[in-house]
């Protein structure tokens, strides 16, 4: 039995790549919410996350006692083990490719993530222009990621960036929250895409899931004052 | 034919990872250094490494004309392609582990890797004290990392964190280098491991080339003003 931790849906960007992947797949799973009371140590969420593994982060996956953290990793176990899911792509070369870009993913774009936190419920249009108009540094990072989509979508035709949906998909899906959080202007064939990420099952129902939280928590929220009247 | 493209021996961590892996895995490999002259989009290390990938860093793995980047998908990528080397561990749980821990390196340890910049001919313990003193960010990625290494070395009795050498072993590396560089206090069982390492004929190869290398980079060195005299 597959067990998935994670934190608020509406902010945890990196849960959000899991639960994704496998709700898409069709693996089913049980889901744990540790609730982000904030990162303190002495915090509920960090005692608990302490508990589950050595990173002390969300998510993880727990299949039968054993404990898989950090959403790479969790990936490429899910991969190995539902060998018919194909959730990379079966040609090597393209999961290559594939691999590539998910890993790019995993450990850069940083000033893309800084200034744009994942917030699926906020609509921060001003925010995001005034980013673009401050930070250079953000819009290296969009133009990088809007380059790679744009030639991983011309490659193949789309709608998504291998043939059928795969982990690379997942991964980029909380970066698709954010281009629409924040209201970043991008390509037709971009548009294209997002679309293509927000229609998938598995992610209308994350956004579902987060849209009814209404868990406002200030420290994930460096740009509201308090939660948008509903 | 395997091309490995690299930055500066002394300088680049991320190259360090599956230049080492390679080495010390006997996988037969060219390697092309892409000097650093800067970060400048106009210099030439980063027009060469533009033409390279679309993620415009080193490291790059070329295999007949399958261009492969950044280190965690370079490292599947070889696992996948030299079944018979081993390189994640064979048992499925321990390979998850292994994934888990060069997963969490990968996007993590964001204070040590700013603070504390891998140089492999420089020897900075003030530097090392100092930023211990003033940077608690540091201290915690330092016993996060350390009780992470210890659990590792306690399950299975070490000398490295999984039985023979691995990924994760290779992904480590560049970080032992940086524990060496700015001395930071650690206890018996990770100078051990540390030892372990930089016996590892791998390591040792990419430590002589970085210490042949006198390439002082002053963009690189935010601690010393010139290189150490000879
Ligand atoms: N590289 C990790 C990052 C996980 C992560 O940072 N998760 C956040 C929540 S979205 C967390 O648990 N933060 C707690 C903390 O930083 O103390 C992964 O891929 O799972
Ligand atoms: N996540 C990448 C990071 C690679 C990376 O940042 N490499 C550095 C050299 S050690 C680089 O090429 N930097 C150039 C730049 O940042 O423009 C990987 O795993 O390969």
């Amino acid at each position: 039995m597959l067990t998935l931790h994670i934190g608020n849906k509406n902010y945890s960007s990196w849960s959000m790549r899991p639960w994704v992947l496998m709700t898409q797949a069709g693996i089913p799973f049980e889901e744990v919410l540790l609730r982000f009371d904030s990162f303190d140590p002495a915090s509920q969420f960090k005692r608990q996350a302490t508990a589950l593994s050595p990173s002390a982060t969300v998510p993880v996956l727990v299949d039968d006692g054993l404990v898989v953290w950090d959403t790479l990793a969790i990936a490429e176990y899910l991969a190995e083990r539902f060998p018919d899911k194909a959730l990379w792509p079966r040609d090597v070369a393209t999961r290559a490719l594939a691999r590539s870009v998910c890993a790019q993913m995993h450990s850069g774009f940083g000033a893309l993530r800084q200034h744009f936190p994942m917030n699926i419920e906020a609509h921060l249009p001003a925010v995001g222009a005034r980013v673009l108009r401050e930070q250079p540094a953000v819009l290296e990072d969009l133009e990088r990621l809007q380059s790679l989509w744009e030639a991983l979508l011309a490659r193949h035709g789309g709608p998504l960036l291998f043939d059928g949906f795969s982990i690379a998909d997942a991964f980029f899906a909380p970066v698709v929250m954010r281009l629409k959080t924040y209201a970043v202007p991008v390509s037709a064939r971009v548009q294209a895409y997002m679309a293509a990420v927000l229609a998938l099952p598995g992610v209308a129902r994350w956004v579902a899931d987060a849209l009814a939280e209404h868990d406002f928590r200030p420290f994930e929220e460096p740009y509201r004052q308090g939660p948008d009247p509903a």
